[in-house]
């Protein structure tokens, strides 16, 4: 890049900064969020860009946001980070996409210079981490502004389908990185996954890239676990009656499974006891208080059991998978609202159960 | 066990050992071989079994041996590596196996005890290795004597197909642990398989288990190439006209494959050529001479090359996931014969090509 | 081996049988154990080999059955897991030991043959595990049976040191194994071991394998930290102040320690509180009841939390690095007492910090 | 960062692009090479930086390309891929480093974010890789401009010595890259290293920190063989007789080596003779044409072969091996110049032989 086109980036940065507003979905404060007006970002650092957002969805943490929960969400927050869109403006650092590129939205920002980058530690970034819709305005607007967008943003494929990439914003790494990669699952595996919401059923499709022998999916829900049916859980096992942990122990004549996955606070005790030994636990869901560790009877037990928190460092291979055809995220997806009607998108993904909803996927017009 | 037991041990094997024959199929130099009478198999270590067998198959190296490319094989030995069968006696190390219990043989003999089979290599055991059919006589035959049994053989699962069962002797593994777990197919890879001869088919379904985005399939026979298609190839090549690196090139926009794997040693100088920066190369074939290695443009491209006589490691895991439907392997049978009838059996394995030949399998008539 | 040789085998068995005595530490119930003589162990089953012990030594562990925290272990039996000695009878089933080898025992018996065994994870083996001084009877004496003696022996390097062999039992593979390999102790590493007992110096022994750039070692005795820094810990934190974390978080300016290993159960909350983003937790001490796991702050860390009963699967490397004289285990010894004075030896282990003592050594006179 | 600071680094760019000269090593054709006046580098992307050397060394590679072996680098070519320098300018993008920050550079340039650099294979970058004194001028002078800054520096630490920290710009990632972690070197293992010329030597430090039970270091050179001892090896092998693989299958007692790091094309033949079965062979040596590779003795030997372009993604890692104190990288300096003496500094190295020449440090003096 010469001095001159320096100049002129300059130059278009300044432009655009012409104050413009977008609709976004923003919070104020408990129980509080409406469909407002707000300036449009612009350019504040080299490595930004501006996306206009096409298709975005809500996630689970979206709710407990709105319950209040996540003090680091402050009143005026833009929520949202998930979402598809097509780039606006690029700053000067940016150098993997250019104006007009249609992009992915990672729910992770990644600077990739600092050490947690460096070892793919995305989550930790120094300088992102999960930080839109979080401590930055998020995607459930018209326009975002991404930080480290080269880090941040992946190339939408030829061809492909914006219900279902939006699935590779969030849910499909999380379930992928931090159930199945942190449980090793291989081939021949006895996996089981507590908890059919939309992360476990994450965990469930793409744990099937292993070739598990078995997977079991514990839910309250029978609807829910139909769909686990569906999308390949070799059994299924309805928790109401508290004989869970019984029943995984009867399938697998006494020696627990390889796996547990553990989608929910709740389902802590479940998982600890029914992991086999030289078995793993790999923890999925968000805590809030300690729990109880059984190490009396783990200690000799040879087990691991990990935490994550998503580092979108398999999004380029769940690319390759999702555009090969292995895998069809869009099954996730069970209602669309446009954007305009985020507030009811927002009743039906909170009141789920009711819906029988998992993914409410939110698609916006054309640009005002 | 007590000291009156050893006796009866002791005693039940001396009985054992009244010279009774049995058929088997003998070799008796290059290009000669007859099924012909043998005494039966006696225990003579008491980690040996006796195993009848009631199915076994033919495989492409026992074509080498009938040609007298092997050395190691010597006039008067039973050939035959792969079987299904029920246990008959049990020397008195025995312990994981019983009179009666029907078994997989496998092709590898392990001791379980010596330096490289606490490491995994079974394939150098000390004791053991690929012996059966080789330099001691194999299961061709309506018995035969199963040396280290404990590490040399398997249960059959309950509900078992002995046609599918039997694959699990030699060419799943082979395929698996040569082809699939050296050469590291990861989910998202492009997987090419040069050859699509059993073995290599054996690759093509045991490669799926880590869900590639791709799988290249180079053979010259279309009739292979379309098996391969059916068994889950996503491109098929035919390399009769010299351009094979060519098209995987195109397939892959330049970049080459993730993995390439070996089957045949006149396919080595396409797989190092196709490989891509970063892959791996997996020899799965028998080599009888030198091959040149393109250091001078392999120096700085990041691969690895490995080399690997099966270990069956993995038959416990093979096992699983057969169990669990995942894998198919009777797919693989395209004769059948029954085992008086196995020098039409060779006949039609030699002639693969003219007959559409994978693999031939031989079903044993009951005990005589 | 031929029906001759089986049958003298077991005429020398039998001859084997006739009852003669030695001593042994047998433990009659809570706080009761008596040096006394006890039938000379015969061979009872194929694989088993009898040892002549000619050095033992008392674990930690053997302190808690004497308090009778171990209901497994009941009253008759002659306590003890470690120790070297020579090979006095084999069973007819033990092919890689011979009368008269000189042998390491180690604390856990391996069938190789169970699935458990299979994947290295011997201290599940399901005709074995940790045994010795438990549920069979153990080493503190002057014969043992040896069970499984294929997979549970090791043979004396020429030239050892018997004093350094002994480590070899349980100390130097359990510390290397829960602690360092599960710990997953790479180059560079912040490595934190609480407890500086003879585990906790096992694991600092070993880490150093793997060239961490920080050891700290942490502890409430001023003596044993003092050894510590003798064996190579580079930082030395005394926890009594109840400092330990914050001190900790100096050292690593805030960012934690890649592996904490948790010698005892009470310093559980010190491992959770000072591991990094993305470290390991690896636990090596017997927990007796449960703990509080604070997941509500390591959910979102990218950690893992290890158990392991020592398999002793790396014992053949361990050997191969004490004789290259990377690693010098007679180090731990501080006091040596004949076999007759095993009493006072338990005195002087149970009051270790009064007499500064780290691992007793027993040594065997000739055989009677 | 505001528009108006966007505007005054572009001012500041400009003012710095006022045509200062430099002295720099040219390289013009085959055999010729001059210490000359160039102008002084000046930014010309965003992620770029202006570096002031104070340390630099001369490769192995330089004397290649000096002899013409290289046709990527043409006449007017400023030589040299290491060094250790001040940070003058940067580019808007640059984020991680500053004016005046100290830093080595790496002789691998990283953009972080292209396919490849995610992936950790930076010698693959799609916009750097190895390119300073190849493609792009170099670091023999008294300024080099690095492209992508903030992944090619790294922060030279604190109270750092520059001839040791010099040492990280190439030669030990290098080894510890492409023959330590590629030979997957483990505690225990028998390494031989072929070749005890300045690469090796750093593969032989390298390799100790995986405590590995002995290292065997063939060369034809006395001297740099006493200087192997001196470092770590234990066993010293002078191939001048051509018994090498005699030797070292003796020192193994048959079995070969379980890693034989390569570093010269002309002992291939010697790594593949000696390796043990399971064993790996990793390619360190620059190859200029094909070698021929046994197969017809390796295709059963389970065997791994390696190549590898250096990605300093160990850089990180092996900063903290040194400053810790474990690595002593000064130790492989022999000589010192200053830079306006690189002429003879060459001359030296180029006769290393004659002159026991390790590494050769060269030390800027003053800007000018």
């Amino acid at each position: 890049m010469t001095t001159a086109e320096l100049e002129l980036t300059t130059a278009s940065t300044a432009t655009q900064r012409t104050s413009v507003t977008m609709k976004a979905l923003v919070y104020h404060g408990p129980g509080k969020c409406t469909w407002e007006d707000k300036p449009r970002p612009v350019i504040q650092d080299p490595g930004d860009a501006i996306v206009r957002l096409t298709t975005s969805t809500i996630c689970g943490t979206d709710l407990h946001i709105l319950k209040g929960d996540l003090p680091s969400v402050t009143d005026g927050r833009i929520l949202g980070h998930e979402g598809i869109g097509v780039v606006e403006h690029v700053g000067m650092g940016v150098s993997e996409f250019h104006i007009g590129d249609k992009v992915i939205i990672s729910c992770v920002t990644a600077c990739l210079k600092c050490d947690f980058c460096r070892k793919g530690m995305y989550s930790h970034c120094r300088h992102g981490g999960w930080i839109l819709g979080n401590t930055l305005d998020g995607t459930q607007a018209e326009y975002v502004r991404i930080p480290h967008a080269d880090g941040s943003l992946y190339n939408f494929p030829a061809g492909g389908d914006e219900e279902a990439m939006v699935m590779l914003s969030d849910i499909l790494p999380t379930g992928f990185e931090c159930g199945v990669l942190n449980g090793q699952v291989k081939p021949g595996d006895t996996v089981a996954i507590v908890g059919a919401g939309p992360v476990g059923l994450a965990v469930l499709l793409t744990a099937q890239f292993y070739s598990p022998a078995a997977i079991f999916m514990i839910d309250l829900d029978e609807k829910r676990l139909a769909v686990a049916k569906q999308f390949g859980a070799t059994a299924l096992i309805n928790s109401a009656d508290g004989h869970a942990v019984h029943k995984v122990m009867e399938l697998t004549e006494g020696a627990g499974v390889d796996v547990a996955i553990e989608g929910l606070p709740a389902t802590f005790d479940i998982c600890q006891a029914m992991v086999a030994a030289g078995g793993r636990i790999a923890n999925v869901g968000v805590h809030g208080k300690p729990v109880q560790l059984q190490l009396e009877k783990l200690w000799d037990r040879n087990i691991s059991l990990t935490t994550r928190l998503v580092d979108t460092v398999s999004t380029p291979m769940l690319l390759k998978v999702v555009r090969s055809g292995k895998l069809q995220p869009s099954k996730l997806v069970t209602h669309r609202f446009a954007i305009n009607d985020i507030m009811k998108a927002y009743d039906t993904f909170a009141n789920a159960a009711k819906h029988g909803a998992l993914k409410v996927v939110l698609t916006n017009g054309a640009p005002r």
